[in-house]
């Protein structure tokens, strides 16, 4: 069988899998780049189908839930319906399994029926797991059903899970739903795009470069990179595996901040490192949410990359900081400059671990089907390495991330609470959301992968044609630099989200989320305000 | 220089660094194998340094100091003085500096007259961290040295940390003070004979496949590796740096159970993890200490592991493990039997990684030198592996030692408390200390390498020929197991220490510690009531 063959039979199956009659029939022409207020249109949705799934936090759902407000199985059949006709719009589904879902919903309501309970914290929040088949679950996946998450389908991801777009030979191409022109980032774009489309209001995808965050980020949501096996990633399909130097981790994207905690806290409860031997014995703790090591929260100290010495980021982001800025000195918090730390070093040093089996992983799971590389997947220029050249390389990163290290903490003498900075404020990406098959530096989200940082991301900005204006530029840091700005087009890229992350220390996940939500608390009063 | 030339230099720049006027003149000649109660014969240390270094724990020093009870300068006199005899003895030092030490002692001492309080919970804790000479401080010496602790010597360790004696072509071998005729057993061996002399009473080794397990073992000592980077592994010298697949860690070596605690807590509220990239941001937890996962500590149950299915352990190390038993029901806890696990696969595994550079580092540091090669220093014998047959090898260690905690966590099947079990009770080796120059199975510490858990060793027998009698046998379960019958000689290792450990998942050190000490109360408390 060719692969265009099997690529035809797949997209079949899953399209075999959807129900017909849910399927819209008049959908916007394909001019119309804009797309993310479609499903509220008259006649899409049913009014309990819309209510449900358009102005809740996944907080307020699962409360709702508690209450009885709504059933299990009138929250995933609300879900299940938004989802096909997000699928519509953008390409992001490749599996589907309602009626499994709507059984799983059913046996949650006879629970609640009998206990006026829910069975757990996650009750009927349809959570959507990326990735291809597999003949088991992974560890996560048990977790989420056993704390009540109901799962009704799976999402499009990048070939090989290698590059920052959601496309591929068997599926096609996942656009954005802001602006079908761009790309919905990836590796786990499919996922993006959904939750962007509120199809789902907390999906998870993996991040080994950025793959969760910039999906996340580029559809306007929340997402968080964790550190190394937080969240267990035992059994979880992988590509590169047993490449375990810089280790892809899961990750929540959600379309409000209240999604981080409630999805860290649920998977943290059920005792991870019991499943999964990678993860660490750290239960989600209430102290350091509450910002135990960061003086309870009171006054912090927020450090800004305004860039990273190698790509300076387009406007919209410029702006994004600009902002975020003004409503954390607003809030009574303190903001200095990040001074950039060897970034292009970074850089070289990640992307040659990535390349260390000269593509080898990639040739060989391409190869099972005799596909076409695409855009921006490794290729098999660079030599794969031997073992003690790779052990050179491993030694190399451990003392570069050590360095890193010292340069974080010695910011002590630059702030006024006596500690390092407590968070670094990051744009996602030097470039917006940007065309589909244009490359992308991978600086801004990699570093976090390269030094296991726990990093969030939250939206800020979209691109504004008549603000965010291209500036004149002669002079470039690099060529990444020059490409990012030359391809900055603002019409072009006109209403893409333009998100920035928060970024803290190894195994501050529980930081994190409370920085993010400080963050975000402080933009939104001060937009309220103005 | 040759490396005759190079040995001979180092040997004489140690030598010229121990006062003249320390050195005991009448050794007891070579013929004397039990060499452990010579240095409290009259006459050889002076009647303070007796007291000082003969009785107490090491808790219960640091308390005398703490009282003012004792100097820090007399501690760390009196440690310097029978670390000398414990070297002539033994040949375990390569380093000293001991007027650094005085010197750090006076500072502690002044700020003690100063404030009438210790700078830190190891003051004056005279503690020698092995390894080779660097250009710079271990995180871990920092610690330690920031918490009050004494540097005044380096002791010897296996040819590139490669085999379980303390024996290199430049410092020559160390032997054990129990029985000459035998090992101190390695990497870190040149620690063990000196904290078994009580030359130290806390020492710091570093444990790849046993090496701080072993020579504590070996000299019946308490030792404890942790899991990855719980205690700071950064800037120690170490061999294979970038193998970070099956990582080296750094442990405790001590005289007394209460040491395992005051070193892991002294060193984790130091915060490491500002320190280390690697250190999971993981506190000393009283509560866990106080065995919060365990029941309280109420009832444990323990399984024993009476062979690992590849090697019979010898007859003291049975004998050592039915009186621990004995001792465990007596004070109210479970013991069941351990089924052993795949200990063949695990030893294949763990030896393809160690091995899986083809020799490329030993071979490297070796040629250094031009020495020859030692032992069972790893040879090449084996074929560097690519970066993708590695990556294979890695991701099959990942899918056994998940396999490994689902083998474990089925055990709450046969407990009576409903908990997985709390701990396995392991020996420390099939052999008992053996012959200088033989080969050892790794297989009974190896495990713990490779599945990461934290693990214990503590005393209970030492080889006795009236009593271990060595059984007939003519079937073998393999070669290892045939080899290590043949070579036991109970009159050869009379005295010599056999010890298990206590053996528990990843990052449970503190658990670990707490179940250590109530084996080792059982033990004690049985004995005093025969």
């Amino acid at each position: 069988m060719t692969w265009q063959e099997t690529a035809a039979q797949y997209r079949a199956s899953r399209d075999g899998q959807i129900p017909k009659d849910l399927l819209v029939k008049s959908l916007p022409s394909e001019s119309v780049l804009d797309v993310s207020t479609f499903p509220t249109q008259p006649g899409i949705l049913s009014p309990l189908d819309l209510e449900i799934t358009q102005t809740l936090t996944v907080v307020e759902l699962v409360e709702a839930i508690a209450k009885g407000t709504y059933s299990a199985v009138q929250v995933t059949e609300a879900f299940c319906h938004r989802a096909i006709v997000a699928h519509q719009l953008t390409n992001c589904l490749t599996e589907v399994f309602f009626d499994k879902a709507i059984q799983t919903a059913k046996s949650l309501d006879e629970y609640y029926a009998k206990t006026g309970k829910t069975i757990g914290p996650l009750q009927s929040t349809t959570c959507a797991p990326d990735g291809k088949k597999a003949g088991h679950n992974a560890v996560l996946a048990d977790i989420l059903l056993k704390q009540g998450a109901v799962l009704y389908c799976r999402t499009n991801m990048s070939q090989g899970l290698w590059f920052g777009e959601g496309h591929n030979n068997l599926f096609g191409r996942t656009t954005n739903p802001f602006n079908r022109n761009v790309t919905c980032g990836g590796s786990s774009g499919g996922e993006g795009a959904l939750v962007g489309l509120r199809g789902s209001l907390l999906g998870v995808g993996s991040d080994l470069g950025g793959s969760v965050r910039i999906p996340a980020a580029y559809q306007g949501l929340y997402g968080l990179r964790g550190s190394y096996s937080r969240v267990p990633y035992c059994k979880a399909s992988n590509s590169s595996e047993g490449q375990e130097i810089v280790r892809s981790v899961l990750g929540p994207l959600t379309a409000s901040v209240d999604g981080l905690k409630l999805f860290y806290k649920s998977v943290l409860d059920a005792k991870p490192w019991d499943m999964d031997p990678w993860t660490p014995r750290i239960p989600w703790s209430e102290e350091r949410f509450n910002l135990s090591d960061h003086g309870d929260g009171g006054k912090l100290c927020f450090a800004i990359m305004w860039d990273d010495g190698v790509v300076k980021p387009v406007p919209p982001y410029l702006r994004a900081m600009e902002e975020t800025k003004e409503a954390l000195i607003a809030a009574g918090h303190e903001v200095i400059d990040w001074i950039p730390f060897k970034s292009a070093e970074c850089v070289e040093i990640l992307t040659a671990i990535y390349n260390s089996d000269g593509g080898y992983d990639i040739e060989k799971q391409i190869g099972l089907s005799g596909e076409p590389r695409l855009g921006h997947t490794l290729d098999r220029s660079a030599k794969e390495l031997s073992t003690h050249e790779l052990f050179d390389l491993t030694f190399r990163r451990t003392n570069f991330i050590k360095t890193a290290l010292d340069h974080w903490t010695a910011t002590a003498s630059r702030t006024s609470t006596g500690r390092p900075v407590d968070g670094i404020i990051v744009p996602v990406a030097g470039c917006a959301p940007h065309p589909h098959d244009a490359p992308m530096y991978l600086g801004y989200t990699g570093f976090c992968n390269l030094m296991d940082y726990s990093a969030s991301v939250f939206p800020v900005a979209k691109v504004d044609p008549e603000v965010d204006i291209k500036e004149d530029r002669k002079e470039f840091m690099s060529s990444d630099d020059e490409r990012t700005w030359k391809e900055y087009d603002p019409e072009l890229q006109r209403g893409a989200p333009c998100s920035l992350q928060v970024v803290g220390m190894r195994y501050e996940e529980e930081a994190v989320i409370r920085m993010t939500e400080i963050v975000d608390a402080a933009i939104k009063t001060k937009r309220a305000k103005a």
